[in-house]
């Protein structure tokens, strides 16, 4: 082998060198990283150990940028492709969006031994392996910090912080748009239809907001963390993901009066064999009863908060703005300086390192607990009698109440830990069961 | 000039080098970073790309520690000095503690080329650039981010997360024996000296806990987060540093009141010229008014918390155990990943770098905000006579209330923001004032 994954050492070019770098997309992060590295110029170059250089900036279409402030003095060009291929670019910085396009750039950059920096979490959760092993046979960084959360460090908190421990679980408020609408939803008894109304207007929703409010943008940054914190190649397909389209005010309403709060949780968790050994890891978003006494609770607004369990650091928990401008910018400049300081000094980041390798299952085989709201007929038994059903599938139950309204009565039933399959199996037996006249809502627990 | 420093570029012994690794000090720390070697030595080889071998552990009494199980099949020596020097011990791990002999342990390792991970705060915020000079020079790295609030990770954050970005302000509580104590206070109603007694029943308390309730821990703390937030050399001395051992149970009750909780806070601050830019930085540790509604407000028992405001990035906050022998030795070991990869693959560690070189001004030049409370002779016209001394000095009051208490009258001042030095003045000549029967308590408000 001669490439330089086979000799593990990577040489700089020295304190002083110039770094070049090539800056893909304008967009509103691709902005604010110009202007920061404009107004930041002397502190970088400081803390790098040589300059920063932009040798371009590529854009779809030229004419629609060539007046803005940040670009005046720079190349700019529509031609991202040569743009990547120049001699005297060090590291390429992909803020574009998308999967195919900047697939095929990043790849370019990384086999001509650019390093990358990308914010772009799609890219990651889709084709991360990809772009890892051709980091790795490069001997060249790949960082995505802003791909996960913005400025709240997770991304290297995982890589590097508790390099030395074992991650147990993961559980994190990741979409700040969902996180705005349900805690709308909460404040002002607002219905789901209406909160996204009110966030589409307030510029915290895009337009067509599927994937946000339907969980894909979550589950790529729970595929992301769930890799960096597993050691294991976790891909956006193998994540479970349910949206929080479906929730009611009167899911709110009822998890508020249980002291409770509806967040969209993305979790990662390790899965144990009885003698404490790892038997397998799972990812997944979905809509999680989260107690008021836990601090994910009280994350209000578009914030964002993480949560991560580890063997020895025990619970530790990140908190932040997770998306716009400047918090994105923010986090791309810190891998820039990352990325450049490497190139002057040698060395490598921590790449993903999927060594474990360990099973990636599927939701169904998850323990978890459920809250299942259900409209029951109101004869006498009718508790005992669906009470039943549970223990006939060796579900137990941690509470079951009861609650009449007018002719009707609401049977609000709350499990115990067991299989995620066999929780949604009875489930789907229970909404056939000639008592039941609709199950409202099926909620899980968080613990 | 030969040194790595006129380089700049430090390569590495290439993969699958074993990293010899000297083990200094076996208390709490120490003794778990052992064990967690053994853990997990698979796993930190895959990190690392070679294993980890550990060359021997250092202690002042050999006999005392000789039947541990984690140094079983291990060098044990009482000559620390000698164990530095061998050829074959690539990083040095200095978790004994103290200042003077570790100092000269971890210069005598740095000068002959070792990296040293160290989770000595003292000997950091005493002698920090000394050791970063040293570790300059050598081209070797010098991690400790166990030193500040254990496995959270706010070193690594400052280190690299947030390079790219500028470092506004600092605020934590990173000593959880006061938080435990002002914890236990608000909660049950307890006197200081009650709280302490139960802290040092729990062992939450040393022995002697002069070093935690006078604040000298956080004051470490605060000069190594302002040393890397401002890249400017902060030391321990430069630190103003208040205790807790003078609050009082009626001062926690009046907080409350306020719907305001008292913390001690370690504070890290940038001061601006009118222009916007930086006129100098100020660090201290004092008890401080938090309101309720602020994060801080609400982190219990021991545990830590920094928020940190960034001008890109804004307002983050990490939160967890900010002591303990198994947290501690989280940091520990991630920073000695860190280290251990760095001999392999080449390159360093960002250093503590004192570039930016700000005047670092005391607190009587910092503008703060001030709860005074007093008793005041019951008479007509005592309130605006007293509030016409604030005026007099210029200072301006956000609030004054009289409370009737028996004969007595409680004058509660809350002002608006001034120079720390001109609040200390009014409030010592109010204390000679005829109508003041006593000065109650004065506390600094958080913004």
């Amino acid at each position: 082998m001669t490439s330089a994954e086979s000799n593990g050492n990577y040489p700089g070019k020295g304190a002083g060198a110039p770094v070049g770098v090539a800056i893909l997309g304008k967009g509103t992060v691709g902005t604010e990283v110009l202007r920061l590295i404009g107004e930041f110029s002397n502190n970088l170059e400081q803390r790098i150990g040589g300059p920063i250089e932009v040798r371009g900036v590529a854009v779809s279409n030229v004419e629609k940028h060539k007046d803005a402030p940040e670009v005046q003095g720079l190349l700019l060009t529509d031609d991202a492709h040569s743009l990547v291929e120049r001699d005297d670019v060090d590291v390429v910085v992909e803020v574009i969006g998308g999967i195919d396009y900047p697939r095929e750039l990043v790849l370019k950059a990384l086999r001509a031994g650019k390093s990358v920096v990308t914010a772009n979490k799609a890219l990651v959760a889709a084709h991360g392996s990809e772009l890892a092993d051709a980091a790795n046979e490069a001997g060249v960084d790949l960082y995505y910090e802003a791909a996960v959360a913005a400025a709240i460090p997770v991304v290297g908190m995982l890589r590097r912080s508790l390099a030395g421990d074992q991650v147990q679980r993961i559980a994190g408020i990741v979409n700040g748009t969902t996180n705005f609408i349900l805690d709308a939803m909460a404040t002002t008894g607002a219905s789901y239809e209406d909160a996204l109304a009110e966030a589409t207007r307030l510029g915290y929703a895009e337009a067509d907001p599927t994937a946000d409010v339907e969980g894909h943008d979550a589950a790529s940054k729970a595929a992301i963390l769930a890799s960096m914190g597993f050691h294991t190649r976790v891909t956006f397909d193998d994540v479970y993901c349910e949206g929080i389209s479906s929730i009611t005010a009167e899911d709110i309403a009822a998890a508020k009066k249980a002291n409770q709060t509806i967040k969209l949780l993305a979790i990662c968790e390790r899965l144990f064999n009885e003698d404490g050994s790892t038997r397998a890891v799972n990812a997944r978003v979905h809509p999680t009863l989260v107690p008021n006494d836990h601090p994910l609770a009280s994350v209000d607004q578009s914030y964002n908060a993480i949560f991560v369990e580890a063997e020895a650091a025990g619970r530790l928990m990140f908190y932040g703005n997770g998306a716009g401008g400047a918090p994105t910018a923010s986090a791309v400049l810190g891998d820039l300086v990352g990325a450049a300081r490497n190139k002057i000094h040698g060395g490598r980041a921590p790449a993903e390192n999927p060594y474990a390798n360990y099973d990636v299952v599927g939701f169904d085989e998850v323990e978890t607990r459920y809250h299942v709201n259900m409209t029951v007929n109101d004869r006498v038994g009718v508790l005992a009698d669906l009470a039943h059903q549970f223990a006939d599938s060796d579900v137990s139950l941690a509470a079951v109440r009861q609650e009449e309204s007018g002719d009707e009565a609401h049977l609000i039933v709350v499990t115990h830990k067991a299989r995620e399959k066999d929780l949604r199996e009875i489930v789907d037996r229970l909404a056939k069961h000639e008592d039941v006249r609709a199950v409202n809502s099926v909620l899980r627990l968080h613990d």
